[in-house]
This record gives C-alpha cells, sequence and structure tokens, in this order.
C-alpha cells in the first residue's frame, strides 16, 4: 500500500497529540499533510511544520488526503464538521457524547456511503478501548456486571463543553471515581450503582471579568449528558492558577468485568489505563484508526464503522507479521 | 440467523468447559448437538444429555453440524484432528504452541479454503484475549515495551504435555510468575527480561508403578518449547495427593504495556485476568468465537482466522445492540 496521507481538522490538545503520534518513525507509512483550522491560518505554527489551512478550503484538497483525522469538540464542531467532511474523505474521530451516539453514527453513516469513504468514529479510550474490553469480556462472560471508572483525570470533552458557556474564559474538569464504588466491585460484591455513585465531577472556571458567576454555575450542573447526573463541584479560580495548577492533562480508569461461568467460579477481567497525557494517547489511538480507515477503504469498504466493526489487524502497518509476533 | 448447531470434539476439561458455556442460556442462539470423543461413547455421560458419539463416526454429520470445537491438546491431537475436521467443517480451537503456530495456520487454512469453511485458531486467553491485548497495544503505542505474566495457575497444555510421556500417570502443571520481575516492570523500569527470568514451572508427577523417574525428570526439563527454557522443578507424589491437593484449575496473569507517547510522557496498559477455573474461562471464549466462525460462514467468508481477523460485532449475537450498549 501507498504511504497514507493524512491531514488534522482541529489544531487544540487533541489535534497537537495527534501530530505527534504522526511525527513517530512507527508510523512512517502515514504522512501528515496539512492541518486544517477554524482560526486564521496565518496565526498558526505547526509543531511538524506542515502547513494550517483555513477550513473553508477543504474541498479543495480532496484529491492530496486519504484520511481526516477530525479533532474538534463532541458538543459543538463534530455534528456539524463529521457529515461535512465525511462526505468528501475519509474520517477518523473521537466523538464521545455517549447518548448521542447512534444518531451521530446515521448522520456520518450516510454521508460516508454516499461518497464511498469509509468513517470511523467515536475512537480514543471511552469510547474507544474501554468500549472494545466490554465488547469482549461481555461476550464471553455473559453472566456478570461491567463496571467502567474514570481518573482522578482531566475531560477534554467536559472541560470544552464548560468553555463554551457564555461568560467562561477557560475551565478544567477532573473526573474523580469514588474510592468506596471501587472497593465494593473490586472484593466481588457486584453492587448496583448509579453514575452519581460513581463519580464525581470538580470544575475549575475562569469567567470572563463581569460574568454572572451564579448563571454559569447553574449552567454547568444542569447540563445534560454531561454533568446533571453527577455531584458536580465548581469553583472560579483565576487564569493564573488555573495555568499554575491545572495544566497537566493526565487521565486513566479502568474496566472491570465480574463474572460466573458456573455456580460460585468467578472469572474476573480488569483493564486499567494510567496516562500522563490524555490528549497524546487518544491521539495515538486516532492514528492507529486512520491507517484501518484508509486499508478499509483501499479494500473496497465504504459508511460508518466503530471499533467493533474493526479487526486488529487493520490497525498494524504489517498485518502479516501479527501472527508470529504477537498471537 | 437460525440456530448455530455446535458440535464438540474432545470431552475432556476444556470439552466440558465448553459444555458449560453452551448450557448458559445467554448462548442460546447456538445449540450443543453432538459431542465426539475417541474413547468409547458408551463409556462418557455427558452433563447436557446430548450424545457422545466415535469421533470415527464424525464425516456422517457433516450435514448437521456448523462449528465443531475441537478441545483436543495441542502437542498431538490437533496437528491432526485439526486440519482434518476443518477439511469438513467450521472449527475453532485453542492451539497454544506458539513456536508452532505459523505452521498449524498454514495446514488449517490450506483444508479450510479447499472446503469453503472459516475455522479460527488458537483462540483461548493466551493465545487469545492476552494477543489481542498486546495486539491493540503495540499499534497505539508503538514505542514501549510488552510484558505478559502468566499465573500462579495450572497449565492444560503443559500438564497434558507431562502427561503424554512414557510412564507418567498423571500430572498438574503450575506456571508461577516470578516477583522480582513483575516489580522491574511495574515500576516503569522498562527491563530486558529473559523467558527463564519471568516463570518458573512446578510440575507434579504421579509416575507409574516402576517407572524411571530420572528419565522422567529429565523429559520434561529437556522438552523443547514447553519445559526447556524455564528453571523447572518436577516432583512425583501420590495419586491421593494430586487430587486433594491439585484438582482446582484456576490461572490468571497480566499483559502491560509501558509506552511513551512523547520524552517523558508514560502511557501504561494493564490487563489481568483472575480466574477460577482456567478450562470454564477458555471454554466460554471458544464458545464466543464459534459463533463468529458461523457467522463469518455464513457471510461467505473461508479459510483460517485469528482473533487479530475477527471484528467484536461477530463475537455478539445481537451486533445491532453493541453501539447503544456498549460503544
Amino acid at each position: 500500500m501507498k504511504e497514507i496521507r493524512v491531514a488534522i481538522c482541529g489544531y487544540g490538545n487533541l489535534g497537537k497529540g495527534v501530530e505527534k503520534a504522526l511525527l513517530n518513525p512507527a508510523n512512517n507509512d502515514m504522512k501528515l499533510v496539512s492541518i486544517f483550522t477554524r482560526r486564521n491560518p496565518e496565526s498558526i505554527t505547526t509543531l511538524s511544520g506542515v502547513p494550517a489551512i483555513s477550513i473553508d478550503d477543504i474541498t479543495k484538497y480532496s484529491n492530496d488526503v486519504d484520511v481526516v483525522i477530525l479533532c474538534g469538540g463532541s458538543a459543538k464542531d463534530l455534528p456539524k464538521q463529521g457529515p461535512e467532511i465525511s462526505s468528501m474523505f475519509n474520517t477518523v474521530d473521537s466523538f464521545d457524547t455517549h447518548a448521542k451516539i447512534p444518531e451521530y453514527f446515521d448522520s456520518m453513516n450516510k454521508s460516508s456511503l454516499n461518497a464511498e469513504k469509509v468513517s470511523i468514529i467515536s475512537v480514543g479510550w471511552d469510547p474507544g478501548m474501554f468500549s472494545i474490553i466490554r465488547g469482549y469480556s461481555e461476550s464471553i462472560l455473559p453472566l456478570g456486571s461491567t463496571y467502567t471508572f474514570w481518573g482522578k483525570g482531566v475531560s477534554q470533552g467536559h472541560s470544552d463543553a464548560i468553555r463554551r458557556i457564555d461568560g467562561v474564559k477557560d475551565a478544567k474538569q477532573y473526573t474523580v471515581p469514588i474510592e468506596s464504588a471501587i472497593n465494593r466491585v473490586r472484593s466481588g460484591e457486584n453492587p448496583n450503582l448509579t453514575i452519581r455513585e460513581k463519580h464525581l465531577r470538580e470544575c475549575y472556571v475562569v469567567a470572563e471579568e463581569g460574568a454572572d458567576l451564579n448563571r454559569i454555575e447553574r449552567e454547568i450542573k444542569e447540563m445534560p449528558n454531561y454533568f446533571a447526573d453527577y455531584n458536580t463541584t465548581v469553583k472560579f479560580i483565576s487564569e493564573e492558577e488555573l495555568k499554575e495548577k491545572h495544566s497537566a492533562m493526565p487521565h486513566g480508569g479502568f474496566v472491570i468485568r465480574s463474572g460466573e461461568t458456573s455456580e460460585d467460579t468467578k472469572q474476573i477481567v480488569e483493564y486499567s489505563l494510567k496516562l500522563d497525557s490524555n490528549p497524546e494517547f487518544t491521539g495515538s489511538i486516532l492514528v492507529s484508526y486512520a491507517r484501518a480507515a484508509a486499508k478499509l477503504n483501499a479494500n473496497g469498504e465504504k459508511g460508518t464503522k466503530t471499533v467493533f466493526d474493526v479487526p486488529i489487524s487493520y490497525l498494524h502497518r504489517n498485518s502479516e507479521e501479527l501472527i508470529k509476533n504477537l498471537l
């Protein structure tokens, strides 16, 4: 297969994470060719030196790019950009508003099928790697309970959602697993836990001068899907404090499937991640699936896929080595 | 899709684990129809009540069975049974002699392609679930080291290999991870570890009366692939002691990928299993992949596959529910 030409759409934390993964020599079967942005391209200096190009010009590049990795936010960017860009290119994205995935799938599938391209949606670590573990574990242990815990770590999607509220200058949101709940799961108790019993959400918010802090706090706490079902704390801090104390983007979490194959025969599967940088890890996953999108489309596939549809062999540049090296 | 008709070939511990999984109502899209055995079928009473049938008669059942789950040992059964049975049926097996997988793949692929059937080989937890984790992790974190540890637990393949030695009446082999090695990996040191530095092999052997114990011990310790590369201890014990102290078949282990996405940015993936019953867990995995084999073949696929080729959606009976429930 020829070199896969990749573009990034959206040059925030995630876009930069994708860029770093594409600069890794292990991924040099792929070549980053451009970065599309909504900002003034002249204001951007890319780490890799590839040109930043206005997203308004993206249609001109349909013959020069094999896959576009969409790095916008799930709340407002992807629902619009996804269907538009997948009507011209193979795409990969990390759409992560769980409740709206079926609707997003349908909209992407329509444009991808029409363009005879492949789009792989909701790729990252959750949805993504964690979904994969849930998918395998619930098939092989159909009797049992699955628990997913996140954090403590910064959620890009949730921070982004806060930043889009009027009067918010910047924000960071930490997802915090509730220790007593984890301990109950690990004891093998198989408890029924509500969303609220498993995690807290801690928000650090920089407000614009004169903004109505009560309104901002209320809008955060009542935001459906993102915050409404959790106990959420909101703390307003200065821009300096946010930079100093909340600049790193660690994350992590785990998925546990606690099942039985016969009476009193317990089988416990656990998958955990300890991440120094969430956007770099998510970016690396997106790059693997960008390779898969290009290979699937080159094999004549079209339409929208999720991690449940993509065999592991498509994620590797030398799939013929897999049996020898990794099986 | 119609009910999938499944047969088991080989009614030892693994065959019984598969049978239990097929009796689980969650798997009632599949129906166990028969158990093929090398023993006198009249000597066998099956847990499920399905008939035991001589393996010599298997050719008569080619219209009555959609998938045969091969539950023989990797050392002597599968290299012969696999190619024979896959020339008539879709098959799934847990061939686990790592070094011989490429050769076994070729032999299975030839017979499956010729029969226009699907065979999925080397399914279980290692090879199998652990291979899956290695496959994903090494794609998304191409810079780093992967460590696989097993145990402490009984290895069916290794116990089986000992039992095939002349003069051995029965045997159990425990794989034991070496704690100091695990601690070095978890510290993030990324050490280079030899096979011998990672695990010990403990063998408990019941010899036949008058057998040459020195020869048996030597044959075990020098057996290629299975024992030669490890520090192995062999202890001869009575049949009663084996039954009393070594009847359970717990196992477990973990895969760790310790990678970097940029300088000093560590990303650590860990997958672990704690299994009360190794054969029941492996049996459950085989049943999921039996479903996949039938579905793949019904979709026109043929030839030999591994876990790297089978999308997660094929493991599930209701794949259209996956996005909503597990993504």
